[in-house]
């Protein structure tokens, strides 16, 4: 089975710039792009879908909540049919730049706070998906498996694809470990050994050295806002590689 | 020759409101709606839309500036490029409501000091004019006739459609006369003669009562942020059709 | 006993209104002002002040969640210590135009979803407070009695004073009753009654009729957002006046 | 005679950072804080102030335009009485973070286009300083000699602190020349000696060799953008005092 590797890109705003977009670039094979709400802006989304197609990298709208100051990241109480709307304004917004580039948007992905919302509520998730289907049933949703999104999903006919994370540890649910547990963020080595493991039999080892997890991702994020983290994600892609499975977008 | 009248809709954001959309969408033939950039949002965008279509009026996005505080009306010096990818982003994020309701967006018509600007620099005109041939050459193109704004319409192809002003009165070189000039703002009575003048013969009285100059326009625009403008546009309405001039979209 | 008349002000933004200030000043003596973050802009802010301080109305930061597009009604889950910033910094930028305009800023009261968040989390009430103390322990805390609010006032040594609503109905634990429950809103004749009673008796009929119970309100919240509105505030002050009741601010 | 460093400190937003502000802050003796307009948050100003006071540091208010898209760089058509109530609220908003860190506010120094369009504009260099007088007649200003701020600055009985520039060429008129003209931006060994020209003759070489142009500055700016930029002033600082010059706050 092929993988994808996914990172967030196109993340500044106006001056401000975050992450090495183009280095991420060269290693993904799926964008997620902020589209104005938590991040990025129009000459932004411009240039980060250009690089996109240039080299072959799909795209995504990395949706988020209206809060530059949060980055996304705060919850916020919001009814489900404004977040369907501001969804939707949101996929159109990178359409045009993802069109301009020569290509289209291919998924959506949404971003911090609202990423573990529409996993947990079914009413947002069921939002998130109205919007998807207001543009085009034929969009992808990437997300975490076996939550509120993916059954919202695939009530509404919608392809669901699970994602993964190589440096982060799970639980015995199969859910992502706080970050305040001890071991919840993988080293590089460990991280490596995580992706070719969900890769190769779809599971993870359990935070608490307890066994194995199943881990249903057809998609890894990796991120980029150091170069750390994006010699790390050059690290896991060269691993897969030569594992032998082979690193595809995913649409 | 039939006429267009075309009013700016969907200028509330979040709790604010502005004006009386709903009586305005029987009035008019074309909406033009602001994408959130100088006003609106995606919940009165989604709104507005659908309004429009169910009245068979046509839909337009109102380009501004991204400036909330000052409603698009305060001139921000913009490099053409970045203005290029601000409509882009508007005009995309307008076109999924569009969508939604059932249309599409078909023609721009840039907003408060965009509307000027765009009319007396080549190198805005030629970038708002990008953006929609960016997006799609089809639109039309709504604003001030002989500007720089027209000129850059028609070297990329795009359809220019003229607009002219009922409740504003004309200086000899065809111009808006400034507000603070005595007889520059119109009466109702006033502005009914003109709309139907504008309509019949092309032409309007200059506002020093020296004649009548030329004003080539295909659409007019009437306001609704108060009862009696509301009031005032029913009335040019009923009068262009007493007079047998058809009121009709110009696309 | 003495009551005051607050009233939430100055929450236009830009081009948009809200409410008529104006006739509201001539009605309460202390003005809930916004401070740009939920609503309000510096104009606005300075027009405001000098307002209230022409009538002798006294002046209080309406402080709020950064949130224009929700009007600071959307619960965001914000850390306390960022909320704490927040809440100085407009404190701060009101204290300037209440100077300006001669007098200074005298209490806070929390807008929105902050009023009730931070009546029910500890941690956000001592963060609100917090910024109070930085800047002037001398500022009263205007909200609702028997919360977290109170509490982390009283431990700061700020002083508080308890809020009540004329036209909304309690609870027999003495909270505003939902307002999806029947008779949870009160009509003018039912709310100039209830302000008379929590003026003379501390007291409130219960929304299913079954007694009364303690309201501990120094200060009633009117509203300005309808002329209707408007009346019952003028109402609600005329009948305490012929109660009695001297209406007054409390700091 | 003594002269002054300034930088502009405290320019992230939110998530995003820009400069190395701990280290500019051990460099310079006056802070340009950024007061959440066109750069800054609440919680970066809590701490950038905290920073400077713990330095001996002084606090300015880095005034600028609400244009956090465009960070202040772009002019914006704004109407000198809303110029002066945005200033203001920036100057109230810093205030409470200064007295906070145990200092306060002692200098202002507009931003970006707001420099330029004060120094040039009689109407925007007056409600600069309209807004200062309304804060506190004590404040200083900070910006370039010779202009409409310095005028206004007089004329209002405020204290004006004229700014050279180490890094960038001078024309014969004793203006910045253009960074588009060669040999503008000089490289360190030109700025470190164009900096004690400054401050021991009050003079600067004309940008095209044709002799020597008098610069008026009691304070240097100097950047912070990037690590080469600390650079450079940690050897201003430590040339100026080499060369006997004292480095000191002006006020």
């Amino acid at each position: 089975m092929p993988l994808d590797l996914n990172s967030d890109l196109g993340e500044g705003f106006g001056s401000w710039t975050m992450g090495d977009d183009a280095a991420m670039l060269d290693i993904v094979t799926s964008a997620n792009i902020a589209c104005g709400f938590h991040a990025g802006d129009p000459s932004i989304m411009r240039r980060t879908c250009a690089l996109a197609v240039e080299r072959g990298v799909r795209i995504g709208a990395h949706v988020g909540h209206r809060d530059l100051a949060g980055f996304g990241r705060r919850a916020i109480a919001i009814e489900p049919a404004e977040l369907r709307d501001e969804v939707l304004y949101q996929i159109g917004s990178l359409e045009v730049f993802a069109r301009a580039a020569g290509d289209r948007v291919r998924y959506v992905k949404p971003h911090g706070a609202l990423y573990h919302s529409a996993a947990g509520d079914p009413r947002l998730a069921a939002a998130l998906v109205g919007a998807m289907v207001d543009f085009d049933s034929e969009l992808a949703l990437l997300g975490p498996a076996d939550t509120h999104m993916a059954k919202a999903a695939e009530e509404a006919g919608i392809r669901f694809v699970g994602e993964g994370f190589a440096d982060r540890a799970y639980t015995a649910e199969g859910l992502l470990a706080s970050r305040k547990l001890p071991g919840a963020v993988l080293h590089t080595k460990e991280a490596v050994a995580q992706a070719v493991s969900i890769a190769m039999s779809g599971t993870a080892r359990i935070v608490d050295g307890s066994g194995e997890v199943t881990v249903a991702a057809a998609s890894l994020c990796v991120h980029g806002d150091t170069p750390a983290a994006v010699e790390m994600a050059r690290l896991i892609r060269s691993s897969l590689t030569e594992a032998g499975i082979p690193v595809e977008a995913f649409v």
